[in-house]
């Protein structure tokens, strides 16, 4: 019984962390709940339910599936719902009229063949890569209802009411959801994407922050850097890509909002995202040769000049941290970002002071770019063994 | 109309194109196409139909939504699916019975209620990372089913045997489309995982190759570095996480086919999966390094180092390479990587000797590591210039 209980409260920490994190999910939550309460409503009020009979619950069914977290997300899902519906019942009655042709006989065949040549042909193009991205949903509703339409078709009189009514609940279920969405306290999907952006400019300057007084500070590299949070941060800017695709397809749908006007150059969010991305995977190759260098033994190192390095590159890493923590202010202002290209001409000008610096010892600078393409060379073959390993 | 033409000419060159890059997409629209008839006909036979009635078209909307492409995915949606309203079957026939005790005034507030708390409380589950991963739609599902049998029990008689009916027609079409899945010409997301993992490595090879053969071969580094086609190949590779978690998720569902079992260690492959993308972005950072390298003047390099450097890295590169192609031969034979450990030795031995070699350069080997670490940081900050730029 106590390992239950233990369980219990394991879980119950868990959920109250997930509501703490972002408290917007838990009010998402009450507005499904109130979405479904609202919708089934209809159906307990009798002249509504004379109007529409059993088809009311197609109300109900809809706002359980479109419900999206975002704004954008509900509102592709439920123009998907409402086109593909429209769309497949329109080609389904015409395929009534023509089955009806076959007689008694001939109709369930007809109907048979056109089901299965038009699943085959919707389903095939989901997969071109621009459908699939946006209107995926709408051509497996599309699908659904054709299926639906036209097999029930052979038995149900009254198609074309029937269809009407089940339109019509659709609608009103679509409408419900993004009432819903819209109107109680809104997530957009265009905020979310925009504060991502700010917050992974703002993991990287912690990068870069961490870099400068763990390595190149004061006090000498740490021994176990390898567990310290700083390398870890940058992870998390490589793997949101599929998450920063879809929030930015669903703001493209979102009206404006905020400082958001409707048409907002959301691209440029993913522009910012693939350069972040890029940036964040040298961290990785950096961070990956810092690690590999603390652990093995390598040679005493002509002082004066290492020190001098490890000024340059700190400052290099201060400056470039300040210019991303003054982009990332920026974005979250949506001002202007003055201080950031300060900055970046410091972080720059610290970078080419070191270059000149490296290059008055001529030895070196023949040799040193060569130098530095062994070793992210000699780091590819590290993990290639890796690999080769696991 | 010849703007017509021509837009329909390349549209039909495109869907020719994703039909002959994997033909597999071809055969899996026809696969839905047979399954949505096969359920279809259910409909027209009468017996059938006397015996579950309108239930029937259930199987019909089971079948188009739970089609998936490969064998894993459809399990997983097919199990979600039937779970999903078996349990919100028996939880909404229990609440019917409790809002009978309200009398006809009080049940539709009772019923609505527990529609409400319900769907609240199902829906925070989704946030929880675990039910999201696996659950989803299942737990989607639950909120729909509850929700259509809560509302519909306020003016349904014999909810009993609707629900048992619609259970049923649920069961007969999760059955139609895993049997069509599985036995015609089925596609198993484990093989597309285990290939995916085999691509990936060959790629890192085509990549590792190219830079042998244009950067460190006999002929001196190309001009237009930057258009060559093996410094885009690795980039697919960093972006197919999300497939590949999605993949290993449905493969471990899937019954033993071909040389895998059940329960085939698939997580290994994700693990692969891990140490490839970060070894392609390491190549990112060593491919923006060498472009910006080709464009830039630098000063004249020390040339007898400079070609011992130079071969020492194509060696490097071509035995790494090498490695990897065994290593992705012997993962689509399914053998132990013998020859990639004879290439790694070399590669690695290559390493070390360039190593070696550039620590009898005395001068050079005290300041190598810090300068390293110098371009690697130089790199980061010209990224964070691109960022602040766009």
């Amino acid at each position: 019984l106590g390992k239950v209980w233990g369980a219990l409260a394991g879980l119950g920490k868990k959920l109250a962390k997930i509501a703490t994190d972002d408290p917007r999910r838990v009010v998402h939550s009450f507005k499904v709940g109130l979405a479904l309460t609202l919708v089934s409503v209809l159906y307990y009020v009798r002249p509504i339910f004379n109007n529409w009979g059993l088809s009311t619950l197609w109300a109900v069914l809809t706002v359980a599936v479109v419900m999206e977290y975002t704004v954008g997300g509900t509102l592709i899902k439920g123009l998907n719902r409402a086109t593909g519906t429209l769309v497949a019942g329109f080609i389904a009655v015409g395929a009534h009229k023509v089955a009806n042709l076959g007689g008694s006989k001939g109709e369930p065949i007809i109907l048979a063949t056109f089901v299965f040549l038009i699943a085959t042909a919707a389903t095939f193009t989901r997969f071109i890569p621009a459908v699939k991205a946006r209107y995926d949903y709408g051509v497996t509703i599309f699908i659904l209802t054709f299926s639906l339409v036209a097999v029930s078709s052979y038995r149900v009189e009254e198609l074309i009411r029937l269809a009407h009514q089940r339109s019509s609940t659709i609608f009103v279920g679509v409408a419900t959801c993004l009432f819903t969405t819209m109107f109680v306290c809104p997530v957009w999907a265009g905020e979310n994407l925009h504060n991502l952006a700010a917050d992974n400019l703002g993991k990287l300057a912690e990068f870069l922050e961490g870099l400068e007084s763990e390595c190149f500070g004061e006090n000498a590299p740490g021994e176990d850097l390898e567990s310290k949070p700083f390398l870890q941060v940058y992870k998390s800017v490589l793997d949101c890509k599929a998450t920063e695709d879809s929030l930015a397809n669903f703001a493209k749908w979102e009206p404006g909002h905020g400082n958001f006007y409707f048409r907002y150059p959301w691209g440029q969010y993913q522009n910012i995202g693939a350069v972040a991305r890029q940036c964040a995977s040298s961290m990785q190759t950096l961070a990956s040769y810092i690690i590999t260098l603390t652990k093995a033994q390598y040679p005493e190192t002509n002082l004066e000049l290492c020190s001098k390095v490890r000024t340059a590159c700190g400052e290099m890493s201060l400056h470039s941290a300040k210019a991303l923590r003054a982009l990332s202010a920026a974005i979250q202002a949506m001002t202007v970002p003055s201080p950031a290209m300060t900055h970046m001409t410091a972080a720059i000008r610290a970078a080419k002071g070191l270059k000149a610096e490296l290059s008055q010892d001529e030895d070196l600078a023949k040799v040193m770019h060569v130098a530095v393409i062994a070793s992210l060379l000699a780091e590819v073959v590290s993990q290639t063994k890796k690999i080769t390993e696991s």
